[in-house]
């Protein structure tokens, strides 16, 4: 493709409102256009990059075994109603009623709809396991839609729906997405890692998150340092630390006047805030009243104190909650209060001889509190949150915690939508059963996002081989000097070469300066920039930079064929 | 693919709601499922089938120079409220709300949004020429959604704009379309006819349908048996007949009581329909009375009347009407009432000697009224409905009527989007003028369908070669004998040596009867069937059967390999 010709205007600024880098960069070097909150439009550049991302994930795909179908966007929202999602979606679901006024959602995804579809054509045991996949748009209605491609309101989704006859099955299907995944972001090359994510909320699925690592993700993760353990903030476990002897010194009541808060009372007694035992209360759906004990330092991972509760739900209480227990003193709540109900310790609590808590009296707090002694938990199970620095739970090694973008997820759904929407087979002795489902969606335009996250730098984009729009970036120094002309020939004649040859090539042929051509590639981030200029040419020479690494060579002319043959098969955009 | 594990089930019957032949024969060879009136789902032998022709389509647009972009589905209604369509398109576009009651439609078209990109980016004559195109799904809120994927409400269409600095370039751009739509059509091995079409309002635009002749078609257009010559009923027209003397016999005036039709007039007199003037009475928008005048047994073509008349709106009288013209009695108006302000005739009504027509007296006649001497037309030009046998305007062949499915259109819009959205560019003097546009359209999910009612016969679909989801159709006559392993063995051989080479093949592996394997290939529709049985493999050959002719022969098993290595290219899908 000639520059000259190509759809495309850098911008020298990024849009106001681009508010990460990648929309800033994917902006500015004419990949894409915002149209409205939350909608982008896809130009030439930006179209090629995602259908090499397409290519990569339909590829691995149908490698894995999965066939390929395309589901309507718009869908009947019964089906909806029917899975009890229709609610659960809410606003975030965009909905739209036809000339006769029955209801369509612009699908957020497609468990519904590919269970129905699976229904109608399956029912025998002799058929599964079956993994069907799309690569379709999809829409949510996001509350703030923010961070350009990363949380849009329309975007470009490849979701896969695998069926089996059992538990055991499913995870042999699971393992095959999540190794097709693996492969997926490896050619993305992106720095991802699988992280466990918490379960669905009756404590049995199995499902990880592909996060890729960066700062500007909208979600913690945890990984170990030593081993492969990785899982999100909800779902990440430490090892925890050993019990202790418990202290002996009696438990005293002290004067803490108006310092309900942690770090007040710590500051007031000189002593550290992981001294003092935090006491979070809480009332179950059932309205029984909890504390949740953890160190004064750590914070309670709610989603581990429902595990802990035996999937019981439960709320924390607010204002309007502590003004109906008033011998649960906000702020001055202590571990040995005889009000409560049931008191969840997380094991460290175990592991220190003793503690400052409240004295479940205003303005007083006591010291010397002593687990078995003073207080005793009802269930001590790990609920703080991981924090970097904790111990892996799987080895000796250090935890760190890390912001990433989920780029993918894997999940076991188990039978929620095959029972709701009646998808049984019929096993070897002519008895029903639910289809046993796994589901697995890649964000096709959060990935170009997230790969432009991970390679860039202050020039531009830095595209990975697989995924740049062309092979080579190709730059005639033509000037205006006698020289020009046979310049411009020999750039020509390097890109039909390359062209003939297959290699995808953007030639720079326009009338500017070259600086603004040099400026233009390295925004534009092609791996390999091709510069053809009047004196390298006397010595039958052409440079050759790499983006990513700035390094320069220069290569015989005669040679450029021969190298960039095999890129073509790489970036076929 | 081995069809055991393809997600495949044939059906016996077609829904009962199937109302075409391509309908029919997608759904029961299931290429496709009906998930609400209007919107389909692609299962996976469908969706390869869609995206060989989406691949089709894509390769020769970008040979024609155009680039690829990806435009939002969803698009903000306020772009159409700016070009006026938003009312337009009424309740045939979709609409959906936000959150915040921002309003969106899901885009039937994009001339507005592509305008407005263009707008954003370029400038100046030396931008121009530059077509985008896009392949992305598009809606249409259909009052009756019918014939399947042919006028469905969800459908997936290529759409390309040009904009050119004015209407000479836009000629060169409209015509590489045009070619590129002939190597389209051609590939999808489609009989088609680029015919032109009613120009829009204004009367200067130029624009053609490309129609695969279909019974089924909802279109009529009209072509000459002889030469290139084809249009639409609406813009076709035909070489008048040549004027003759007028008659010397008196105009008489006959009783026809209650007789106010053509038909019944003629039978009374025992003429036939063509000796009768036909004289319909309208009204134009400015309150002229007038008369079209035809030959009795030819219709009035109303867009031709509306050029006739230099593009004035006119309506044909109804009874309401009628009521308010006492002059004008209805079935009984002739062609000499004295009351009418405009007369336009076709040429033909001055190809004849006299007339019989209406005496603008109830139930009385006129007969041996001539042109000249008791009738004046006003204005004399092409008006009549063209019909087969007429003779062709630009050569001396007898023209056809056939019914069509507009499976293309390129167009040439000039500046009616540039203008309401201010897509200008500045010309070498500085000058601002409004880019000059051509929009051109294929229906990509329509496409599959005219295929399938071109090329299909009463037991199923066959595929042209670069359609077809599989290059061949391996089927293992495998049975229950002695041999069974033997023929399994050689089919596998002989499916992993296709597959090897690239070429794309669906094995039939399962346990099921040779009727039923049979019966099945031959719904599916690949163009060559294998058949490996144990006779055959005694001979080491196997049988050949191409689907389109049911043509038989036998092919050494040592040479299939090289056979087919050819396919494997035509069919990438």
């Amino acid at each position: 493709m000639r520059m000259s010709q190509l759809f495309l205007r850098t911008l020298r600024d990024a849009p106001t409102d681009a508010d990460v880098d990648s929309l800033r960069l994917l902006s500015r070097a004419g990949y894409v256009r915002k149209v409205a909150a939350g909608f982008y439009s896809w130009l030439p550049l930006g179209s090629r990059v995602l259908r090499n991302v397409e290519r990569i994930v339909r590829e691995e795909m149908d490698a894995a075994g999965a066939q390929e179908v395309l589901l309507p966007i718009a869908q009947p929202l019964e089906l909806w109603q029917q899975s009890g999602r229709e609610q659960l979606y809410g606003p975030l679901m965009f909905r739209i009623s036809d000339r006769k006024d029955a209801g369509y959602c612009l699908a957020p995804t497609a468990e519904e709809l590919i269970t129905a579809t699976v229904r109608g054509e399956y029912s025998s045991y002799r058929d599964l396991p079956v993994n069907l996949y799309q690569i379709q748009w999809k829409y949510r209605d996001e509350l703030r839609p923010r961070f350009g491609l990363l949380r849009s309101r329309e975007f470009l989704m490849k979701d896969a729906y695998s069926f089996d006859t059992d538990a055991a099955n499913l995870r042999k299907s699971y393992q095959l997405m999540y190794d097709a995944y693996h492969k997926v972001f490896e050619r993305c090359a992106l720095n991802f890692r699988p992280v466990r994510a918490q379960s669905g909320d009756i404590g049995g699925d199995v499902n990880h998150e592909f996060m890729a690592v960066a700062n500007i993700g909208e979600d913690d993760f945890v990984w170990c340092k030593s081993c492969d353990y990785a899982a999100n903030v909800e779902a990440a476990v430490r090892r925890s630390p050993e019990p202790v002897a418990p202290g002996s010194q009696p438990m005293s009541k002290i004067a803490t006047p108006d310092k309900p808060g942690i770090n007040a009372v710590a500051e007031h007694l000189g002593c550290a805030a992981s001294e003092l035992l935090k006491c979070l209360a809480f009332e179950t759906e059932a309205g029984a009243i909890g504390l949740a004990l953890v160190p004064g330092d750590r914070e309670v991972n709610e989603y581990a104190l429902k595990v802990a509760l035996g999937g019981v739900a439960y709320e924390f209480l607010d204002d309007a909650a502590f003004a109906r227990f008033p011998r649960l003193p906000k702020g001055y709540i202590g571990a040995h209060n005889q009000h409560i109900e049931i008191a969840v310790a997380d094991p460290s609590v175990l592991a220190r001889t003793s503690w400052v808590t409240g004295a479940n009296e205003v303005d007083h707090h006591v010291t010397d509190a002593v687990v078995g002694r003073d207080f005793q938990p009802t269930v001590v199970a790990p609920i703080v949150v991981v924090a970097s620095g904790d111990v892996c739970p799987e080895c000796d090694g250090e935890l760190s915690v890390d912001r990433g973008i989920e780029v993918g997820h894997v999940f076991q759904i188990g039978t929620k939508y095959s029972e709701s929407l009646g998808a049984t087979f019929t096993d070897e002795n002519g008895e029903a059963h639910p289809m046993v489902m796994g589901c697995y969606g890649i964000g096709i335009s959060r990935v170009v996002a997230a790969i432009v996250e991970e390679h860039h730098d202050e020039a531009g984009i830095c595209w990975p081989a697989e995924i740049s729009p062309y092979a080579v970036h190709l730059i005639a120094l033509t000037g205006k000097g006698a020289t020009s002309e046979e310049v411009r020939q020999a750039a020509v004649a390097i890109y039909d070469g390359l062209n003939s040859a297959g290699v995808s090539v953007v030639y720079d042929d326009r009338d500017v300066s070259p600086g603004v051509k040099f400026a233009d590639a390295d925004l534009l981030g092609v791996p390999v920039q091709l510069v053809v200029g009047a004196k390298g040419l006397a010595r039958g020479v052409v440079e050759r930079k790499l983006r990513k690494t700035g390094s320069r060579d220069e290569l015989a002319i005669d040679a450029v064929l021969g190298q960039y043959i095999g890129e073509g098969a790489k970036s076929r955009g």
